[in-house]
């Protein structure tokens, strides 16, 4: 096992891998800019280097300058948390040709899951169902018609060179698609001077429902069941939960037996996480994370496992110990990600904790940073706490929720705790019923 | 189920039987003391009480101020807590006779345990076993000889009239009966004026070790493993674990039905727990606790089960709706009692808590009703916090506890945090090796 670890990250994530490292007898080094010297992670770790001033390029993201610390302190290897340079592959190059242990994949693999021109190539090919449509630009009507048939109705018309939704259309059957077709290509043409467009399925009310997995260096692969990851404000992540509440245990095991036969064909190492979109039965592969993620504590909460314990056991060499079989699950876990930002606006608010009390009990996990006087720098990601709570049904995972939000304080700066007070108690969401776009609309009408 | 609840206690077991009323939809009204005026408990629950001044006999034992505070807010139900008024037969029995429920067993089965000479009768007749040893006075050298020879040696000469260890002598064997009967019957003669002694067998280095029940009111017990709680100062116990390091399943799978075959003849309902002696495999029957324990996170840990929510549904006449073969135990969990004392001389140390952060993470519970600001008053006991952590297994557990002592700051009043990092760090302990004498010891030796 490593000596000692220089995290490459900072706030709730750099603390998690703190925590793990700490249990496991090996020594910490924190990395930090200058606006996070007083920070938790600093505070709590064997030994702490100050990588550059506040903005992310000069400190959090300067590779060199953190190779330099690890380099400097001795560190064997480098876990590079979420965010930041987690899924920089030079970075993870870089640390290698060091002879510093990257706590993840292979460079290889993050490249190939870092395009996702390449990734979809290699999800295609690993086996990875993917949203049916065009390979390229669809020319003709006649083969928009082919491929409206192949994928299914309803299908979407995009402009190749588009964005934003402009050059976009749905056709929802056969009569629909030569209007929405020439419809999309005028579009394109206006918009962007191009008038070529390429298709796929439409998904209408999708959920994203993504699949952890566990791969170590001697061929073991495991999944870990799935989060459902719905709840969504502008693509970010707001609240995920483990199970999905709308996964049987057949499509479990199913989706988690394809996602695991991918990752032993493309040769995956480490934790990743295989993203789908899911509607009526079907996943669709939306792209694979190959870090750490935000949300594995739902995943820690119903499978009893330490996700950061066994990616550093993969990083060493270990092998996992366990198969498919020994992975059990048990009962419903939810996690709400606690921003500094104003609950309505979600413009994000700095500013110095006064008040900090987290909730406490059975049941109840709470990964923060904070602290009663702890700064929120304007610089970074507003996320500054998050809350697990897990229990033997959904029904009372959402009570306890329920009860520990409002036991929660956070003063000083605003936070979206309202936000997920306002959540629990919507009859929607109570009931499982939401997908990928349900938040906004939640939003939206408030 | 009920609609409100009254929680006669106060500090963190008031807090738990909130946390656990709250997310089953109960309402609950806090009782206090001018003294707690401003504590955790008073400000999160529905409503309060104010029932009296600071001393305990004036407040949280005044029977007929909690009576009334249940009449007026309409509570359809009062949760005892630990301590306090929670074995007082006559206190469930008032409540009964107002119509309101008692949150336990009923007054007889409190009244046959809180009685050391009823409940061992109770224990016996329930084919629980008690430490062997003469059943009155032994009055000849010749009844010794022959108790000895069916208690087995060693045994303890113990003066009918004494205390303190004035009268007691051990005898090792039987070569050492005649010497030790006669200088028992001597010092007990000069210190009590009454020579009269009784017998037992000596436990040289015994465990505490106790099983928690839990009865519905149809006749269904289940047991939920052991606690072991030998790490005790003057009786006081100060750190406990599940399972207990030493005993195997089939150990606790035996005296777990003993236990439960004990409840379903003496006819017990809703938790409880027999404590035991445990030495050389054999256990001792010491008493029953007729209410929650202090300990019980530690269960609820390695048993997925919320043992205050279980109480609450027997007490309200729900069946249990699971039976010992659905209870499984999964790792390790050891709770540490933090109090405001001099973690040195024991002595309390009231005061304002100024900092107060506890640890966050993965397998790690805080149940406390401190906060910033917090006043520890003096009249009460001195506990002020409890540190659950859980984890795959007792290293694990172990790891995780040092790591999270080492987060736990209280500034403001002297906390126990240092003994207990000193208990983790310690060999004996983290080898499991210890009984309920080596506390002392340990501390002794410091």
């Amino acid at each position: 096992m490593f000596e000692k670890v220089l995290i490459a990250n900072r706030g709730e994530i750099a603390l998690r891998i703190h925590r793990a490292c700490r249990e496991m007898g090996i020594k910490t080094v924190a990395v930090h800019s200058t606006a996070d010297a007083e920070a938790m992670h600093v505070r709590l770790a064997d030994e702490a280097v100050c990588i550059g001033p506040a903005p992310a390029r000069e400190s959090y993201l300067n590779k060199a300058a953190i190779i330099s610390a690890a380099t400097i302190t001795g560190a064997d290897a480098i876990h590079p948390g979420y965010g930041f340079l987690s899924e920089n592959a030079d970075f993870a190059e870089m640390v290698e040709d060091h002879g510093i242990v990257f706590i993840g994949p292979t460079p290889a693999h993050i490249r190939m899951m870092g395009d996702k021109v390449t990734a979809k190539k290699a999800a295609i090919e690993a086996g990875l169902p993917v949203v049916p449509g065009s390979p390229g630009a669809v020319n003709s009507l006649e083969e928009a018609e082919e491929v409206a048939e192949k994928a299914g109705y309803p299908v979407l018309i995009k402009a190749s060179a588009g964005g934003g939704g402009r050059g976009m259309k749905v056709a929802r059957s056969r009569s629909e698609l030569a209007e929405a077709w020439s419809t999309a290509r005028t579009e394109a043409q206006n918009a962007f001077g191009n008038p070529e467009v390429y298709m796929e399925k439409y998904l209408g009310n999708p959920r994203h429902i993504e699949i952890q997995i566990l791969a170590d260096n001697h061929g073991n692969v495991v999944h870990l069941g799935e989060r459902d990851c719905s709840l969504q404000r502008r693509h970010q992540k707001v609240l995920e939960e483990a199970p999905s509440p709308i996964l049987t245990a057949e499509q479990r095991a199913a989706i988690g037996e394809v996602a695991t036969t991918a990752m032993r064909r493309i040769g995956y190492r480490n934790a990743g996480t295989i993203e789908f979109l899911y509607e009526n039965g079907e996943f669709f592969f939306i792209e694979m994370n190959t870090r750490l993620q935000v949300e594995h504590p739902v995943t820690e909460a119903v499978t009893g496992l330490d996700l950061v314990r066994e990616q550093l056991r993969i990083a060493a060499g270990q092998e996992l110990g366990y198969s498919q079989k020994d992975i059990s699950f048990s009962g419903h876990a939810i996690e709400c990600r606690i921003n500094a930002e104003d609950p309505e606006t979600f413009r994000p608010c700095p500013g110095t904790v006064v008040d900090y009390h987290p909730p406490g009990g059975l049941g109840v996990r709470v990964d923060s940073g904070l602290f009663a006087g702890a700064k929120v720098p304007p610089h970074y990601d507003s996320m500054i706490a998050k809350l697990i709570v897990h229990g033997p049904s959904r029904a009372e995972c959402l009570n306890r929720l329920r009860r520990s939000l409002g036991e929660f304080v956070v003063g000083g700066v605003d936070s979206t705790i309202p936000l997920h007070k306002l959540l629990v108690e919507n009859p929607d969401f109570m009931a499982g019923d939401y997908d990928i776009r349900w938040l906004e609309k939640f939003l939206a009408k408030d």
